[in-house]
């Protein structure tokens, strides 16, 4: 399968940039399996397998790939263009062992990637002899601080959702179910410029109280509040993430209200956005609206998590995250409101951190959109 | 979204089955992320997130859920259906201790699944105070010995593919790309009966040399070759995964003569299995048929696969598993050569082991199937 990649200066840079924050962090090195990391760092979509697949960066040595032979070819071009030393294994070797001896011997501690399945790390901490370390922290600021191609990739993912968003009114019609409306979305998804569809949720009436839910067979009904929560893909796979709540006909006018005051604390989260204010201000900024409008209970999650390869990643905008936001900088603004058994509503924009404030890539109105009740 | 699962009686008895059979190995209890396992214990399909959900076995004692709050509504029916305990928790509070907790303080080792991943593996055993060991010897004899309903599950999923690959010579049309063809026969799984895709390699000429290629834009020639390992899901979570080989047009000689012996090699590894013979002993009975013939460094992967609610679990049938098969046991034989550069093959069924030996769930025709060149 073809597989489009940033050019193979980017990961050079990557992986020198990583291979230094780990001598820095004083670790003898990296070890990352199949997964956003590894995505991240050489490009490779490879999927894990119970045969170890691992990049093993040490602090100072030569970036090596420990990779089953029969997985060999999938490999072989981009750690021939990065120059990654291969060592290949066959069933019955000791793959641990090789990622060992990658490593050069050091007996500083190692970190691994945050996705390492237990299947690999236990055997791996044995073959170590201690226990390894989340990567999480060495390869944060790199993951987190997204370069020009990257945010242009987020850019061009908010477009892609955007338009499948100004495509949703015609799906909700009273008397089909979440289900055909998700199925529409889900073509809207392709046909609107993403390679894959990473998640659609279509909460209608109280499934919108669940922030959770992905569809049902529930039917639609005039007067239905319906929380739309989508995303996909775009090459080289980053993601969309992007919420609107929609009223089938007219909304009652203590849904209106309540709803003008989530819109508020959207603005207010997305207004607080600057770099050097922390995640945690971030967060509090939306939850301080919902709180003086008795609506702080109804707000029973963060407001925000970063996005990029992964759609869920660093940094999180949550209570307690001191950390200090800076441009390049990538996340969604999100809070929402969840009455159980009756209805909720969110709405999610990306934001990306400039000198300047927040710049979303989503643009569609955040107004409550009332969709013809017939 | 509706899933389906067996009876509730069927996860109430595999959790007995599994906090016994932690017991009896000594261990504090097993915590399972969602994946594989936890699909097996009680049916769920939750995802990994990066927030904790887990299944706490303790030896003994009340079976628990740890959930963040948010995601309680999808686990609360199977939860009050097996009467498990319920420990949600919301951002801000520390989820492994309330795993550590559910546990009731057991000094001994705790066994985690295979696939929990370090970013909750490594904070569970600080929270531990003592490194996990891995689930999967308390496990293996639970999720290798298939119940009735599960080899039920497998002779649907044999089935479909079955006919999936009855229609593969429709696709191969020489002019066609591999990409072309892959997506007709994803269409067919879906048409024939599975819920879901799980992969689909299309391996013509050279491309036949690499097992773990899967498709790409090589347009399909007189002549050719073409390895075909395609699978599926059906419900609740079984899957299937059968390969077979075609040749666009009469195959040489030499092809014809090499096959033949692959066909042998497959035979006999299925005529090997039986209980009380080991993996390793059908591994061997493959390799000796090509080793004898010359072909032994062409078979460059292990000769099987269990097979189940994952595409690849216990037993693999490999050269040094000593492992004694039973009755139940469900598995890959699947010998293939590979000749790099130039061409491949692969036959492979999914067999389940009775008394009397091994039943295949796959049905088609094991001759290199011959598609006409025009």
């Amino acid at each position: 399968m073809n597989v489009r990649r940033f050019d193979t200066a980017v990961y050079a840079r990557r992986l020198a940039a990583a291979a230094a924050a780990a001598a820095a962090s004083g670790l003898a090195g990296l070890v990352i399996t199949p997964g956003y990391d590894l995505r991240y760092l050489i490009g490779s979509r490879a999927e894990t397998f119970e045969r170890l697949t691992a990049l093993v960066l040490p602090a100072s040595g030569e970036p090596t790939i420990v990779v089953p032979q029969l997985e060999l070819a999938s490999l072989q071009e981009s750690a021939a263009a990065l120059g990654l030393v291969v060592r290949d294994w066959v069933d019955g070797d000791d793959p641990y062992r090789l990622v060992s001896a990658a490593l050069g011997g050091d007996s500083a501690a190692t970190a691994v990637t945050d996705s390492m399945p237990a299947l690999h790390l236990l055997p791996l901490a044995a073959a170590l002899g201690v226990l390894p370390v989340l990567a999480t922290d060495v390869l944060r600021e790199l993951r987190m601080v997204k370069e020009e191609a990257e945010i242009e990739a987020l850019r061009r993912a908010g477009a892609a959702i955007d338009r499948v968003h100004a495509r949703v009114p015609e799906f909700l019609v009273p008397g089909r179910t979440e289900a055909e409306v998700a199925a529409d979305i889900a073509e809207a998804i392709l046909a609107e410029g993403h390679s894959e569809v990473a998640f659609v949720i279509v909460g209608s009436g109280p499934h919108g109280a669940d922030p959770h839910h992905r569809f049902s067979d529930r039917t639609l009904q005039v007067g239905d509040i319906v929380v739309v929560d989508i995303g996909g893909t775009v090459e080289p796979g980053y993601h969309s993430d992007c919420t609107r709540t929609y009223s089938i006909g007219e909304p009652d006018s203590v849904v209106a209200q309540q709803y003008s005051i989530l819109q508020r604390a959207q603005r207010m989260a997305v207004e607080a956005v600057r770099p050097g204010v922390t995640a945690a201000q971030v967060d509090a900024a939306a939850r301080e609206v919902l709180a003086e409008a008795g609506l702080g209970e109804h707000f029973v999650h963060r407001t925000g998590h970063g996005i990029g390869l992964c759609v869920h990643e660093e940094p999180y905008i949550v209570a307690g995250n001191d950390l200090p936001l800076a441009a390049g900088m990538a996340f969604s603004v999100e809070p929402g409101i969840y009455f159980p058994g009756r209805w909720g509503a969110r709405i999610e924009d990306i934001a990306v951190v400039t000198e300047d404030g927040a710049v979303s890539v989503n643009n569609r109105p955040h107004e409550l959109a009332v969709v013809p009740a017939q």
